[in-house]
């Protein structure tokens, strides 16, 4: 038997879960929007983050007011602070994917990305689609072995990370100062859009196994 | 008249401000380990950091508990939830601390910072303690006077590190790829320790005011 309050839980569940689909596409299309110096995706990506900014607002207030109303005790409680927490994850993810966006912006008609880089950007950018589809199916299944598999396919993010950066520091390196710049702060942006990602998916597994989490990026 | 409620709530601002000052001590340790190549001192600041992390899990299954056990309503439980925030927001402060000081450790015997920029890298340091001090008189007086100051504070952290951007990018840098690498990202890590602090003020005016702030970082 549900109540209004695991009613209004539910509910709250699947709009987290829309929201990070918006969050998914954010990161895809600025993924190809810095690839392909498509300047209008990349401004779609911009100014589409108010959605995923309108989402996290509504979607607080309404577990906020849950919380008030409801005045929920023990699990259910846990449950309501989880959610605020996966909100705030979601929202900073949606700023990453948009900073990604404007990186490709400032360099257009060029991409901030020379082509001996951009299969492992690509590679970037497809991990953080597979992190941020599955944390989505955790929120919705609360499937503690799916946020398992998370924790590896943030460390194929790590290797990536690593490898930009040994590009970097390659002496074939040509591209100058200023691109290797923005291949530091990309990467930093892929790198941290999977560490909230894998937060979120450790707060689910707190949810379902009582046991805290390490706090993100630690 | 106070009753337990409030007086559990004034402990846990109290040892909130206590928390963002080991997270400035964080700081200002880290910044002299860069400035100097004082292996020791980064060590200091790395392992501090658990002392953060131990700070966040304590104060935050206290306010946990104090939600759970005195089911608050209306201004007292918008207080508990901002305070959760704030927790964590002063966290990850203490992780870009110690990311700070790990840059120090990766460099040693060598400051990651060249002599030419060791004066704006002393700026930004001494930017941070001023922002997060005033963070922690914010929580402490829940003056929204200062915190509207923490803000011009922040202007004066993005005006450095444009700075610091404008030094890479100048002609003369002859410190190559690697030293460009560790001042985009410690760059990165002072700007977004000083958001994290106008985040924690924005949340103390929010409080007060009960308007939303707007998602920091955004």
């Amino acid at each position: 038997m549900r109540d209004t309050f695991h009613d209004e839980l539910d509910q709250i569940g699947v709009e987290l879960v829309e929201m990070s689909q918006l969050v998914a596409s954010a990161m895809s299309r600025a993924t190809t929007s810095l690839l392909d110096a498509d300047i209008s995706l990349a401004e779609d990506v911009i100014s589409d983050d108010s959605r995923v900014d309108e989402a996290y607002r509504d979607l607080e207030e309404r577990a906020l007011d849950v919380l008030a109303r409801q005045q929920p005790v023990a699990t259910d409680l846990r449950t309501i602070i989880t959610t605020l927490r996966m909100i705030a994850d979601l929202e900073r993810m949606g700023d990453l994917a948009q900073h990604i966006a404007k990186v490709a912006r400032m360099r257009y008609p060029v991409s901030a990305v020379p082509p001996e880089l951009q299969a492992t950007i690509r590679d970037m950018g497809r991990v953080a689609g597979q992190i941020i589809a599955k944390a989505g199916a955790v929120i919705a299944t609360q499937d503690a072995d799916t946020a398992i598999e998370l924790e590896s396919d943030d460390d194929v993010m790590d290797a990536l990370h690593r490898r930009l950066f040994a590009a970097l520091l390659d002496d074939d390196w040509s591209h100058g100062i200023e691109a290797a710049i923005d291949i530091t702060l990309i990467g930093r942006y892929y790198e941290r859009f999977a560490d909230h990602a894998v937060g979120v998916a450790r707060r689910v597994v707190y949810l379902v196994t009582g046991e805290m989490p390490e706090p993100a990026g630690a």
